[in-house]
């Protein structure tokens, strides 16, 4: 059996039924709120229709209402819920609770999954991931986790800040990263926690103002100090939060990518349907070679992200680590978005720094990505490394 | 005797002593402000702190009260201003006033440089310049050029649209470029009118959400209908519009560029300061190859820039266009100040792309650069058609 | 069935042959010879050494001795053939021949395979195809096709003027592209000839000295004066020359891509080798952040380049003409194995340019690689064109 | 005095004079020769003619025979001289005699200066400088200097390997860096040695077969062992080694730039000249927006090359180290020249990587430039370092 890269029929049906709920259902209400979007009325509304137009949750089981998409499948239909900024969270597979359910799907307990990941999954709450830390804690290095978890009896005592926490506000709960062995610099001895938002040890301290505004909830700093959680508060092992948490990132920055590739061909698309209108110095727009050049390499920026992602979402399925596919797509469609979005607004000009077209905040939304799970240097080390590191090339 | 780069003591003198007025007065301002006044007391205030430095209005003549900088002059200042985005409007050196004031000057009448050029230098009003209009009219071709003014007893009638005008709202008058004889396409036919902002034929329609937002009055959509003018409104001869906007534009490029270098080492300060600070893997990220070469690459950009502004300013000093100098060092310098805010960004990590450093501001305020003033495609094309038109090369 | 990109067993196993007898036996050959062969003995040593581990002629049908592989085969083993600048000599898939084979297989008669396919496959003789013409004819612009072809009682005559004709010097027959109806500038009229190296109206008039130097035969500027031809001599159709050239072009496309591929790794191999064992400042050249970055960037580079490639291959093998697609594939795929060769000399320093390894030949040899089969210039032009044109956007 | 571009009216007439030369009589040799000469009677020749034309060896002292050009000065005619790579060799100011006689004329005694400058200056004999060492000698780490000189009775020994040493094949004499005292990795101890040609201890081991060719007398492997030389073969004092190399080395690299910018415009003249000329889909090259993006993007880059080498020069000529100066000059220029040539090529299409045109040779030529004289990855290395170390930014 050759390689075979037909997609499979019910998929790319759900592919293109997303894609016309987003373009017609989804786009209206992101271009009324600018891309942006606070109000939780607006956000079940959104949901109420992408439960009734059949594509909601497609990520999670059939057992919980959705369409049980393996990351290849998630990869067709997640780029198609990008196409707008609102199509993630009318699907309910925004970050970080995409994530956090593909975490707790596969490490959380039987009554774990009821209390949490079940509400989670129906759209009922949200949720955040606090394991990012300022500096000189965890980051770019993990394994620089200064946030302590102490055992006490019936539980443990959390204490540490965690920043850019996304969704924080508004979240019910919290999985929260915290040393339980070791000391900042070891890559082991961490364990996550399920912290519910009323615990009186866990505050949020303040918005984070950040270049990019789309992410529901926000980027938080949160404070967790004296946090008491109960021992079935562990999610998963004691110590081995570190291994749950490779878990989460490969997908969750292949299913960044799958969002922000959506993004990329919308930005595309406006670009392009300016170009075919736009005439200057006797020609449209669409027929000057330096726009055919940026339509052109915007056309191979997002092809080749797109091979690279799938190519990783299948290492991914066939239930490998992916750690250097992933860090290999991860780092070229972050940059790859980024141009795109870029030169679309440059194809635009005035237009595209305009707020009559969405382009600009495009552009702020994308930027941080070549930072978040990761910057690109970081990425780009740890290739190299496994690169170098290989005896037998 | 040969090629001298040496400053000029009094302009050295000048630029160190804005150096230092900048970092000490109106950084804290700016910072306070996240980078984007909208306050007349601000503005006010800033203005009389910089006349008592002795550094306010450097570029006009010493009749006027500035200190009569050539443009070379202006670059060693100017950029030193542009240290933080307030300083152009504290110094009354931003974007429209100055490129207003250097028109003015050459152009105006005795009559019309009391009524308009001497409170604009004095810092009393402001102005804009209004000669960019909406698709298909006057942009990257100026020659598109579509709002027109018909002779009427004793004066003129202005109809057409403009957009991007920048400072328009709060604008004691406007400079306004009409077509007074040809069709869309000529490259000659247009006139300058000054039209008071209280001429009821001249409407301030919306503010354009841009994406950058600290120049002050931010960018207008404004309508001319009906609006009539009378015969000394003509700022210099009928027709000759195209040619005064020559005068205008090429020391307008320059000025945007020193203004934006400012930002540009700003940057790299913000981004070199927490590399010799923050450590990562066990290392500052001073000490990391791939911190390094961000850091290179940015010395690089400003250094080279700031040769290519030099040269154009060198040109305007004697007497030439410049036109094709100018066209490069605009060119160059907008993606090079976009570059170095982009690599001081990703530098700073999570921190740069968030509100506790002015990184992200600066980010969205330098990318129109490359847009504004003639977006980077249409310099190319101009370029290369005078190499390519070159008989003997 | 979800996409699946687990290759075919069998394919994959003759890709790990095809590695080992390249590394083997090809590698060391080329090594003596510095990349580059001009010896019918090496060749016809190499061909039987390849027939004799089973890795010959792998692309044609079984019936011919091959493998039958399909486009998505090829791919796995082409890459690998390609890890030497000889391996694609020894295994008889060096351009041009292979590409003919390709198109004999696709459009020859039964009798016109007997007697040019046969001998070909079996490696017995070589072939050129004789399309592009210096300018204003056949280059970047098919359609530009000056050579002609007359019917004459019996057959036809050539006239015209061919150049980077490569593989001319000792080939056996030209497939030779003229116009038969139209006039330059029309995208219909040609035809593809059949032309005997020994006919005295096809002469070698020179070899073209160009930057690469391994394709075997040379590139060549071939007349064709009065070069009369029987009518059994027409591939195909008369008339239908174009459309036989896109049955050959965008495979052979493909298949340029894979074995550059090859090319690439091989270089990053290089390159890693010397990383890991060449100490710099205290640090192995493979820990210092610069170097890192560009290791990476190689792989980046590497796995974009395959993942395009093998969409299009895909394309391909469904039937489709995958214009899109391999104009894609080729542009990116031509730029990252130059900017991975390009890197893995920059890593190297001093050695990377000496002779003393094969960096310095094949950043010569893939130069080319971005103007030959179409400038990169045209496929964006196209690619734009077709993005631009599409009404359904 | 503001600063002041306006080239010294003897240097600019000498400039003009010195392309004229090239242009008439210099170019038909290359053009003849393909850039490459080997040969002592077409180098006399040259040399004779030059002479003739009142432009040979410009930057030596008039007591010499020279003009006695600064640093600023050399920039203008040496780039005129770069317009052919035989232009250097013609006016006696190519690598590494250039470098040589700017060291000698610094540091030599009087004696040394009629023994090895006079001649050389004239044009008598050719030299060559020995530092280069193979890894893990000294390289891009000057302090990992292996080569060793031990004292003896009236003299030293010297005993030690280098390669890429250019120009020794038919030199009369090296300058040999040896380490006097302390051990590799040290930034100190090294001296100088004045070794001739025919010395036994002294052997030219191998040319090393490099992209690059044109260089006379080519790179190659040189042995000293147990090379005894007199006492008075110092130069300058002992254990001043790395002093003298930086006098050396920060002019050396501006030249290669100044140099190396001829060739840049050299491809851009005959890039320009092919746009005008060929037609391609009906329209000239020249007005083809992708090709007017390259043209343009040549201008800007020898634009800014030329600012930053400028600015380095001053700096020079002034008495300063300009280290950070000449660092980012020649880091910035290398790649910029590349990147000139490499559009050159494009834009020629297949001419342009063939040998009816010299781009192909230009770009084997200029590609080492990234690594001569410092890779650039250790230039962004120095340059990031001594932007991190400044305290008071």
């Amino acid at each position: 059996m050759p390689v075979d890269l037909t997609p499979d029929p019910a998929v790319a049906e759900l592919a293109k039924r997303t894609a016309a709920f987003v373009r017609e259902v989804v786009v209206p209400v992101e271009e009324r709120h600018a891309g942006v979007v606070r109000d939780d009325a607006v956000r079940a509304e959104l949901q109420r229709a992408a439960r009734e137009a059949g594509v909601f949750a497609p990520h999670v089981g059939v057992e919980h209402g959705g369409h049980g998409l393996d990351m290849r499948g998630r990869a067709a239909v997640f780029e198609e819920a990008g196409y707008s900024l609102l199509g993630p969270l009318a699907l309910n597979i925004a970050a970080p609770d995409e994530g956090n359910m593909h975490l707790l799907e596969a490490v959380a307990t039987q009554e774990q999954k009821e209390r949490y990941l079940a509400p989670l999954v129906a759209g009922e709450v949200r949720s955040c991931f606090a394991m990012t830390e300022p500096a000189p804690g965890a980051g770019s290095d993990p394994a620089a986790l200064t946030t302590r978890a102490e055992k006490v009896p019936g539980g443990w005592r959390i204490d540490g800040r965690k920043w850019f926490i996304t969704g924080a506000d508004g979240a019910a709960f919290a999985i929260c990263m915290a040393r339980t062995s070791g000391a900042p610099g070891d890559r082991g001895g961490a364990t996550m926690f399920l912290v519910d938002a009323d615990n009186p040890g866990m505050t949020l301290v303040r918005h984070i103002d950040t270049l990019d505004e789309s992410l529901y909830g926000g980027h938080l700093e949160v404070a967790f100090e004296g946090c008491v959680v109960p021992d079935d508060a562990v999610l998963g092992a004691v110590d081995e939060g570190y291994r749950y948490a490779q878990v989460r990132l490969g997908p969750a920055r292949m299913t960044h990518c799958m969002r922000w590739l959506g993004i990329a061909r919308r930005s595309q698309d406006i670009a392009v349907a300016r170009a075919r209108e736009r005439e200057l110095f006797g020609s449209r727009l669409a027929d000057l070679g330096m726009v055919q050049a940026m339509i052109a390499d915007n056309e191979i920026d997002i092809a080749a992200s797109r091979g690279l992602v799938l190519q990783a979402c299948w290492e991914l399925d066939r239930g490998g680590s992916a750690a250097q596919a992933t860090a290999i797509a991860k780092t070229f469609t972050a940059e790859a978005v980024w141009r795109v979005v870029d030169r679309a607004v440059q194809i635009c000009g005035s237009l595209g720094i305009s707020g009559d077209v969405l382009l600009g905040r495009f552009l702020r939304e994308v930027r941080p990505f070549r930072i978040y799970d990761g910057p690109s240097e970081t990425h780009r080390w740890a290739i190299a490394k496994r690169v170098a590191g290989r005896v037998d090339r």
